[in-house]
Protein backbone atom coordinates (compact mmCIF):
# COMPACT_ATOMS: atom_id res chain seq x y z
CA UNK A 1 0.00 0.00 0.00
CA UNK A 2 1.89 3.31 -1.02
CA UNK A 3 -0.33 6.24 -2.00
CA UNK A 4 2.18 9.20 -1.97
CA UNK A 5 5.97 10.11 -1.69
CA UNK A 6 6.62 13.07 0.81
CA UNK A 7 9.98 14.56 0.82
CA UNK A 8 10.43 16.92 3.49
CA UNK A 9 13.32 19.35 3.40
CA UNK A 10 15.49 21.35 6.09
CA UNK A 11 17.55 24.13 4.39
CA UNK A 12 19.75 26.46 6.42
CA UNK A 13 21.44 29.18 3.84
CA UNK A 14 24.50 31.28 4.74
CA UNK A 15 22.32 34.18 4.78
CA UNK A 16 18.55 35.15 5.27
CA UNK A 17 17.55 37.35 2.69
CA UNK A 18 16.13 35.94 -0.01
CA UNK A 19 14.35 33.97 2.52
CA UNK A 20 12.35 36.96 3.41
CA UNK A 21 11.47 37.78 -0.70
CA UNK A 22 8.47 36.54 -1.63
CA UNK A 23 9.66 37.07 -5.41
CA UNK A 24 12.28 34.27 -4.91
CA UNK A 25 9.72 32.37 -3.48
CA UNK A 26 7.84 32.82 -6.63
CA UNK A 27 11.21 32.26 -8.62
CA UNK A 28 11.87 28.73 -7.10
CA UNK A 29 8.04 27.72 -6.75
CA UNK A 30 8.11 27.74 -10.85
CA UNK A 31 11.17 26.62 -11.17
CA UNK A 32 10.67 23.15 -8.90
CA UNK A 33 6.88 22.70 -10.85
CA UNK A 34 8.65 23.39 -14.43
CA UNK A 35 11.57 21.16 -13.66
CA UNK A 36 10.54 18.62 -11.25
CA UNK A 37 7.50 18.48 -13.74
CA UNK A 38 4.57 19.10 -11.67
CA UNK A 39 0.78 19.77 -13.07
CA UNK A 40 -0.42 23.16 -10.86
CA UNK A 41 -3.90 23.10 -9.81
CA UNK A 42 -3.90 26.24 -7.63
CA UNK A 43 -1.45 29.11 -8.88
CA UNK A 44 0.61 28.98 -5.87
CA UNK A 45 0.00 31.48 -2.68
CA UNK A 46 2.52 33.04 -0.22
CA UNK A 47 1.76 34.91 2.96
CA UNK A 48 4.54 37.31 4.21
CA UNK A 49 4.99 37.62 7.71
CA UNK A 50 4.36 41.07 9.69
CA UNK A 51 8.17 41.39 11.23
CA UNK A 52 7.92 40.99 15.02
CA UNK A 53 9.94 44.58 15.39
CA UNK A 54 10.19 47.38 13.22
CA UNK A 55 12.97 46.93 10.62
CA UNK A 56 13.07 43.11 11.21
CA UNK A 57 13.24 40.75 8.34
CA UNK A 58 10.23 38.19 8.58
CA UNK A 59 9.12 35.03 7.27
CA UNK A 60 6.90 33.69 4.40
CA UNK A 61 4.61 31.15 3.93
CA UNK A 62 4.17 29.55 0.93
CA UNK A 63 1.52 26.95 -0.93
CA UNK A 64 0.77 24.97 -4.17
CA UNK A 65 -1.43 22.44 -5.22
CA UNK A 66 -0.61 20.33 -7.45
CA UNK A 67 -2.23 17.69 -9.43
CA UNK A 68 0.22 14.94 -7.65
CA UNK A 69 -1.12 16.47 -4.53
CA UNK A 70 1.35 19.43 -2.76
CA UNK A 71 4.37 22.00 -2.14
CA UNK A 72 4.94 23.52 1.19
CA UNK A 73 7.56 26.30 2.26
CA UNK A 74 8.19 27.55 5.36
CA UNK A 75 10.92 29.92 6.49
CA UNK A 76 12.54 32.08 8.84
CA UNK A 77 14.82 34.73 7.61
CA UNK A 78 16.10 35.35 10.87
CA UNK A 79 17.47 31.84 11.52
CA UNK A 80 18.71 31.52 7.76
CA UNK A 81 15.89 28.23 7.47
CA UNK A 82 13.81 26.90 5.72
CA UNK A 83 11.36 23.70 5.89
CA UNK A 84 10.24 22.50 2.56
CA UNK A 85 7.62 19.74 1.12
CA UNK A 86 6.87 18.09 -1.56
CA UNK A 87 3.93 15.48 -1.33
CA UNK A 88 3.47 13.52 -4.38
CA UNK A 89 1.48 10.45 -5.90
CA UNK A 90 3.81 10.69 -8.77
CA UNK A 91 7.25 9.30 -8.56
CA UNK A 92 9.79 12.55 -8.87
CA UNK A 93 13.44 12.79 -8.72
CA UNK A 94 14.16 13.82 -5.20
CA UNK A 95 18.44 15.12 -6.07
CA UNK A 96 16.55 17.16 -9.16
CA UNK A 97 15.03 19.25 -6.10
CA UNK A 98 17.94 19.68 -4.02
CA UNK A 99 19.76 20.45 -7.36
CA UNK A 100 17.37 24.02 -7.60
CA UNK A 101 17.90 24.46 -4.02
CA UNK A 102 21.36 24.34 -4.31
CA UNK A 103 21.40 26.43 -7.37
CA UNK A 104 19.06 28.46 -6.40
CA UNK A 105 20.22 29.48 -2.28
CA UNK A 106 23.01 30.59 -0.58
CA UNK A 107 23.41 26.88 0.78
CA UNK A 108 25.03 25.75 4.17
CA UNK A 109 23.04 22.88 4.95
CA UNK A 110 20.74 20.53 3.69
CA UNK A 111 18.48 17.66 5.47
CA UNK A 112 16.34 15.15 4.15
CA UNK A 113 13.58 12.91 4.61
CA UNK A 114 11.31 11.03 2.77
CA UNK A 115 8.21 9.30 4.45
CA UNK A 116 6.15 6.93 2.37
CA UNK A 117 2.64 8.27 3.19
CA UNK A 118 0.23 5.13 3.30
CA UNK A 119 3.15 2.51 4.06
CA UNK A 120 2.50 3.32 8.14
CA UNK A 121 6.50 2.79 8.28
CA UNK A 122 7.40 4.65 11.80
CA UNK A 123 3.75 5.71 12.14
CA UNK A 124 2.25 4.67 15.51
CA UNK A 125 -1.26 3.80 15.76
CA UNK A 126 -3.54 6.15 17.32
CA UNK A 127 -6.44 3.72 16.65
CA UNK A 128 -8.11 3.88 20.17
CA UNK A 129 -9.30 7.26 21.08
CA UNK A 130 -7.82 9.15 23.68
CA UNK A 131 -9.66 10.17 26.54
CA UNK B 1 17.12 24.26 17.34
CA UNK B 2 13.75 23.89 16.87
CA UNK B 3 11.10 25.87 14.59
CA UNK B 4 7.69 23.55 14.13
CA UNK B 5 6.03 20.62 14.99
CA UNK B 6 4.58 18.35 11.85
CA UNK B 7 2.37 15.83 12.50
CA UNK B 8 1.39 13.28 10.01
CA UNK B 9 -1.19 11.19 9.66
CA UNK B 10 -2.89 8.19 7.82
CA UNK B 11 -6.25 7.54 8.24
CA UNK B 12 -8.16 4.36 7.04
CA UNK B 13 -11.69 4.88 7.10
CA UNK B 14 -14.84 2.09 6.66
CA UNK B 15 -16.40 3.61 4.07
CA UNK B 16 -15.02 6.49 1.02
CA UNK B 17 -17.72 8.28 0.76
CA UNK B 18 -17.12 11.24 2.78
CA UNK B 19 -13.43 11.35 1.68
CA UNK B 20 -14.99 12.22 -1.22
CA UNK B 21 -16.99 15.23 0.29
CA UNK B 22 -15.77 18.82 -0.26
CA UNK B 23 -18.62 19.70 2.29
CA UNK B 24 -17.37 17.81 4.55
CA UNK B 25 -13.38 18.24 4.15
CA UNK B 26 -14.48 22.13 4.66
CA UNK B 27 -16.68 21.10 8.02
CA UNK B 28 -13.47 19.00 8.95
CA UNK B 29 -10.93 21.71 8.45
CA UNK B 30 -13.12 24.24 10.38
CA UNK B 31 -13.33 21.94 13.44
CA UNK B 32 -9.46 21.40 13.27
CA UNK B 33 -9.26 25.46 12.78
CA UNK B 34 -11.53 25.99 15.69
CA UNK B 35 -10.89 23.24 18.48
CA UNK B 36 -7.47 23.00 18.02
CA UNK B 37 -6.95 27.24 17.88
CA UNK B 38 -5.10 28.32 14.50
CA UNK B 39 -5.79 31.25 12.97
CA UNK B 40 -6.48 31.25 9.60
CA UNK B 41 -4.50 33.58 6.82
CA UNK B 42 -6.05 32.35 3.42
CA UNK B 43 -9.12 29.87 3.65
CA UNK B 44 -9.06 26.74 3.00
CA UNK B 45 -9.03 25.60 -0.33
CA UNK B 46 -10.61 22.47 -2.24
CA UNK B 47 -9.41 20.70 -5.37
CA UNK B 48 -11.75 17.89 -6.28
CA UNK B 49 -10.40 15.75 -8.88
CA UNK B 50 -12.17 15.11 -11.86
CA UNK B 51 -12.96 10.76 -11.57
CA UNK B 52 -10.59 8.10 -13.46
CA UNK B 53 -13.72 6.29 -14.87
CA UNK B 54 -17.23 7.81 -15.43
CA UNK B 55 -19.27 7.05 -12.31
CA UNK B 56 -16.32 6.61 -9.94
CA UNK B 57 -15.74 8.75 -6.72
CA UNK B 58 -13.07 10.41 -6.94
CA UNK B 59 -10.15 12.37 -3.67
CA UNK B 60 -9.88 15.61 -3.10
CA UNK B 61 -6.63 17.90 -2.07
CA UNK B 62 -7.29 20.31 0.63
CA UNK B 63 -4.99 22.87 2.10
CA UNK B 64 -5.32 25.77 4.68
CA UNK B 65 -2.61 28.47 4.99
CA UNK B 66 -2.69 29.80 8.93
CA UNK B 67 -0.67 31.66 10.56
CA UNK B 68 0.84 28.97 12.45
CA UNK B 69 2.14 27.47 9.42
CA UNK B 70 -0.13 25.23 7.54
CA UNK B 71 -3.37 22.32 6.96
CA UNK B 72 -3.40 19.55 4.27
CA UNK B 73 -5.44 16.54 2.81
CA UNK B 74 -5.18 14.78 0.33
CA UNK B 75 -8.13 11.54 -0.12
CA UNK B 76 -8.32 8.27 -1.90
CA UNK B 77 -12.15 7.50 -1.46
CA UNK B 78 -11.42 4.65 -3.65
CA UNK B 79 -8.90 2.79 -0.65
CA UNK B 80 -10.85 4.71 1.68
CA UNK B 81 -7.76 6.51 2.59
CA UNK B 82 -6.80 9.95 3.57
CA UNK B 83 -3.05 11.51 4.71
CA UNK B 84 -3.72 14.59 6.85
CA UNK B 85 -0.47 16.99 7.98
CA UNK B 86 -0.29 19.71 10.18
CA UNK B 87 3.08 21.82 10.28
CA UNK B 88 2.91 24.33 13.25
CA UNK B 89 5.40 26.63 14.96
CA UNK B 90 3.28 26.19 17.96
CA UNK B 91 2.43 23.40 20.01
CA UNK B 92 -0.55 22.06 20.18
CA UNK B 93 -2.70 18.81 21.20
CA UNK B 94 -2.09 15.73 18.77
CA UNK B 95 -5.14 14.23 20.43
CA UNK B 96 -7.68 17.09 20.20
CA UNK B 97 -6.93 16.45 16.17
CA UNK B 98 -7.19 12.56 16.86
CA UNK B 99 -10.53 13.19 18.74
CA UNK B 100 -11.82 15.26 15.80
CA UNK B 101 -10.98 12.24 13.29
CA UNK B 102 -12.93 9.76 15.31
CA UNK B 103 -15.76 11.80 16.05
CA UNK B 104 -16.04 12.88 12.50
CA UNK B 105 -15.00 9.97 10.48
CA UNK B 106 -16.05 6.19 10.13
CA UNK B 107 -12.31 5.00 11.47
CA UNK B 108 -11.01 1.91 10.95
CA UNK B 109 -7.23 2.95 11.56
CA UNK B 110 -5.58 6.06 12.58
CA UNK B 111 -1.56 6.00 11.82
CA UNK B 112 0.56 8.67 13.47
CA UNK B 113 4.02 10.42 13.23
CA UNK B 114 5.65 13.76 14.48
CA UNK B 115 8.28 15.00 12.86
CA UNK B 116 10.10 17.97 14.77
CA UNK B 117 11.15 20.24 12.04
CA UNK B 118 14.61 21.88 12.21
CA UNK B 119 16.09 19.56 14.21
CA UNK B 120 17.35 16.92 11.83
CA UNK B 121 16.19 14.09 13.66
CA UNK B 122 16.04 10.98 11.19
CA UNK B 123 17.06 13.49 8.44
CA UNK B 124 20.21 12.51 5.67
CA UNK B 125 22.57 15.27 4.73
CA UNK B 126 22.18 16.31 1.28
CA UNK B 127 24.59 19.13 1.57
CA UNK B 128 26.99 18.15 -1.11
CA UNK B 129 25.35 18.20 -4.45
CA UNK B 130 24.40 15.33 -6.61
CA UNK B 131 26.06 15.13 -10.02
Amino acid sequence: MEYGKHLLLEVITKDGKDLASVAKMKKFFNLIIKKVKFTVVFKPIFYKFKPRKKGEISGITGMCVVSESHISIHTWPECNYFAFDIFSCSEFDENKVIDIISDLFDVKEIYSQIVERGLKINFKSRTKKSA
